[in-house]
């Protein structure tokens, strides 16, 4: 099987759960217990937090342990401004776009701000705003978890706060942590990552906070991570994400020159009378999202999938919708939204595979067209 | 090593781990996407929330699963009710404690049950309110997690509903379930669950909820768990959570008769001279707390550890407070608060190691004793 949905989950990384059993085996306890072992454990969550730090390149932030990226993103939108103006893309994540409708529902100003083609932001539109409209909270998807387009959140950022010092600014970097080259500037106050993205496991993510940045806890308890998120400490999930993302960013240059190279392939070889690429040139090369119009993007990924080849149908968190209401933002019609497959990478394939799963999504495709005429 | 501070935290199933592990190598797929790889990982999740139905002995109420026990509790505090009279006892755990004073700080109308002297709540003082005034939602531990004294809840939730049926009534079952032989009654709607206390990981939780009882998200995104929790689903963490359950409910009623033998040898053969049990007659076996008048429970829990026993010291979750807020509440002075040590089992111990264990607490008690003369 070539798994090509690695922006939905990827496989972990079993060497890394291996490093960390000894936490569910021998170092189990506690980390907010007070004797020497549940001590121990709390140094061990310490170390972990240093090691995303390190690979954010700051010394500005710290990090609060969550169970997932979607609730990092949740403590963001609600835990750091309690009123006020309220901004951020169509392109979101629906961890950040249910949680401004939300913010609606409670009767709070919401901007949402116009994509470009590719699903990045439109920045003339949203510096326009801020110089028009005083915003508290701006929230920005680093990397568009279906397009894969990039937007420039340091620029923005520093931008924005040149407008107005006081916006606290947040971005869920789940798509780019790990993969995209990244330093963390201080400028963003809060940004979202999540394990499971990058070979660790489903249930932990982190929130890193700007340090001075006073927010509220989104869950109350126990007093963990500072007071700001309660609950026993997932010591060995958190262990696996900080192996894993040793793992990842001891190579994050060289994979990422590699996967840039595996998607130009499939980009230079699907086939061109079906497909339409949506993804822009500058976009994130582990994501990949093109349209086989006129035909239904689940029915090819079902067909892709019984010749042994895993792809997404847009994004996975919101795969109860036909359209993807991202895609649709970036201005496409409807047969081009009704054929939209993601194809999404974590390490770079070999030329078999790449070769392999090219010629399945291309074959399958001109099957589907075949039946359709 | 003998780990006595299993109410803290167990240490997790190897078999249990084991078995799941097939989730993290092969089975590692998002539940949420629509390909037969995903949709096998979402029935997965489906048979882990009838094994919990199963284990509780319900069929009037559904699953979610969540990250922990605290944050069950907070989705039931904040979640269910939104406005009118909140009601809960002083001998909660943080996890509802804290979430109480939140709502406080949101000027909404709180009231906080006294106790009796072993920690379980006066229900005379709460039929008495709920005789008075209306309650609309109704939180009280199942057992408590530091004397170990059970409540009642069916009889509670029975009575409530007489009085008002209107009334939403959550239980946190964390210290109870898997634990205590008990059906989960209608009357109930919701009730919180941890993995990590029977043997599961951390990380992984349940809210139970009443089929047909509405509440809104506290953690918004993707649409997961019927759209009442987002974010990737923890399915490695939640079959560990099913088979371990299923390991624990196999024996549950042995084993309470067998720990029930362990604690009394426990409370028959620590020095009267020194310890005051102030677990009640009718606590959970599971839960043995007592205090070492004129000792600081956390210096003899260190001395205790040194030779070889780890006991906790009242809540690991609250253990940065000198006091516990919970046995101060059940009406002890000072010095009987400063000598806390909470006692908690897993399994039935050996006649070695029950031994062992209490001549080492026996032992550094007199220690300590003598030191302080």
């Amino acid at each position: 099987m070539i798994y090509l949905d690695n922006s939905a989950t990827t496989k972990p990384s079993i060497s890394a759960i291996n490093k960390a059993s000894i936490f569910n085996t021998k170092h189990y306890f506690n980390p907010s217990t007070l004797y020497h072992e549940g001590l121990n454990c709390a140094k061990e969550i310490k170390n972990a937090k240093e090691a995303i730090l390190n690979s954010l390149k700051t010394t500005s932030h710290e990090v609060i342990f969550t169970s997932s990226g979607t609730e990092s993103d949740n403590m963001a939108v609600f835990c750091a401004v309690k009123r006020g103006v309220f901004v951020t893309s169509l392109g979101e994540h629906s961890a950040i776009y249910k949680s401004f409708l939300e913010l609606k529902n409670r009767k709070l100003e919401v901007y949402f701000i116009d994509l470009e083609k590719d699903g990045s932001v439109n920045t003339d539109k949203l510096y326009e705003l801020a110089l028009n409209t005083k915003i508290d909270f701006l929230s920005l998807v680093h990397v568009n978890n279906e397009t894969g387009a990039k937007n420039d959140v340091t620029k923005i950022a520093k931008r924005i706060k040149s407008i107005n010092p006081s916006t606290i600014i947040h971005c869920d970097g789940v798509q780019a942590y790990g993969k995209i080259p990244f330093r963390l500037p201080q400028e963003i106050d809060l940004y979202s990552i999540s394990a499971h993205k990058i070979n660790g496991l489903k249930g932990t993510g982190a929130l890193i906070k700007r340090k001075g940045l006073n927010i509220s806890p989104l869950i109350f308890g126990g007093g963990q991570e500072n007071g700001l998120r309660s609950g026993t400490e997932n010591l060995f999930g958190i262990k696996v994400f900080e192996y894993a993302l040793n793992e990842k960013f001891n190579n994050i240059e060289n994979t990422y020159t590699l996967v840039k190279d595996t998607k130009e392939y499939f980009i230079n070889n699907l086939d061109k009378s079906i497909f339409t690429i949506i993804s822009g040139e500058n976009s994130s090369p582990y994501i990949l999202s093109v349209s086989a119009k006129g035909i239904r993007g689940e029915v090819l990924m079902h067909a892709i999938e019984k010749e042994g080849v895993i792809v997404g149908n847009g994004s996975a968190c919101s795969s109860k919708n036909r359209y993807s209401r991202v895609i649709q933002a970036c201005g496409y019609d409807n047969d081009v939204l009704d054929g939209v497959i993601r194809i999404s990478f974590c390490t770079p394939l070999t030329n078999e595979e790449r070769e392999k799963a090219v010629n399945v999504i291309n074959e399958q495709a001109n099957n589907l067209k075949g039946i359709m005429l």
